[in-house]
């Protein structure tokens, strides 16, 4: 297909020359609350998530769960790939950065990912939290968590095309940050900080991409 | 996010060293018609085309049309950017080529692109395209066309991610390819063909992908 942007000089003759693309929409990045245009799409969230944790684990660079889960994100059908934590958070609001960001990432039949991204700041301790905290120290085959008390009530969202915010970077990944935030204590921060810290990438470039506001 | 897939070492200390991935979806592919997996989504298209033609120019590569046209593409909102054909056609099918390919350019709020592409085999006469062709010799500034007959009646596809044909061969592209195929007459691509011809790249590695397929 023919491209919207001027690119430099091409023709069908020399093929074997075109020159892909450098990524250029990546992710985490900052989003700035007052120049994200209000959502036309339904785009509304719906989660199925099991309470039954299949695994909970030290991963090489983050605390990493699974368990079975679908979506529904703007009309598509995903299923729950995992959930991780970073902390600091990644995402940051205004320029501001919060102590910790959970990812549950999704993928469609097609290979899109959908990661809904929630925002922690230091408050009240989230028992949820608390129990994957112990569950990290035992090896038990039937633990059970309840997602959704990670996860606010209310599902309004930021919405950008972005990347992978770990290599591989790959860049097919619809990104949905939670506008309201959680809480986590100061003592939770620091027994989930003692797996890994200051693993989160500084915000990327946004190239004119554009950031979406969903109100529900 | 931590990547589900294994990538060579890399840590938080050298995040500046992070390799961003090179682009590995790009289009158009063969389409294995036995491969294909049934597309669990909903997935309608719904179409809602002006007849009233904007403009339709002799692009650099291509011929090119703009006209006003709204889209749901898997339950989302699309705005026609333009349409334009290729010959010979870009995807094949079971490795056939196809004279003549039609690619319907839509993009959604958050910048996401959809392309449906129609492809035609030799036959009978297409009126449209005759139309479209005649309007290609004047500067008629009221030019109508009914674009919903170069689409089949039939909105069955196969369904992957890929990429733009052309440079910058930019890498959000969700590709629509519809089953049936519309024809057109051995003059009509004559005459199409004296504007471009060999406007087309081959088919692409599929690199992992997957390629749904999509019957109402």
């Amino acid at each position: 297909m023919k491209p919207e942007t001027n690119v430099s000089q091409w023709s069908y003759e020399n093929k074997e020359n075109w020159i892909k693309p450098l990524p250029k929409s990546q992710s985490p990045i900052n989003i700035v609350t007052r120049e994200a245009e209000p959502m036309l799409a339904e785009g509304r969230i719906v989660l199925n998530y099991s309470h039954q944790l299949l695994s909970l684990f030290d991963a090489d660079h983050c605390i990493e769960g699974k368990l079975k889960g679908l979506a529904s994100i703007n009309s598509r059908p995903f299923i729950l790939s995992q959930f991780h934590f970073h902390a600091s958070g990644e995402h940051t609001i205004d320029g501001t950065f919060f102590p910790l960001e959970l990812h549950l990432v999704h993928e469609s039949q097609v290979g899109m990912l959908a990661v809904i991204a929630v925002l922690f700041e230091l408050g009240e301790a989230n028992e949820t939290l608390d129990d994957i905290l112990d569950f990290m120290n035992q090896s038990g085959e039937d633990n059970h968590i309840n997602m959704m008390d990670l996860i606010p009530d209310s599902f309004d969202y930021y919405h950008y095309l972005g990347s992978l915010t770990t290599p591989p970077l790959t860049e097919n990944v619809e990104w949905y940050v939670l506008m309201n935030r959680m809480t986590l204590s100061k003592e939770q921060l620091k027994r989930l900080t003692s797996y890994h810290n200051h693993n989160f990438r500084e915000p990327q470039n946004l190239n004119n991409r554009k950031v979406l506001k969903k109100l529900f």
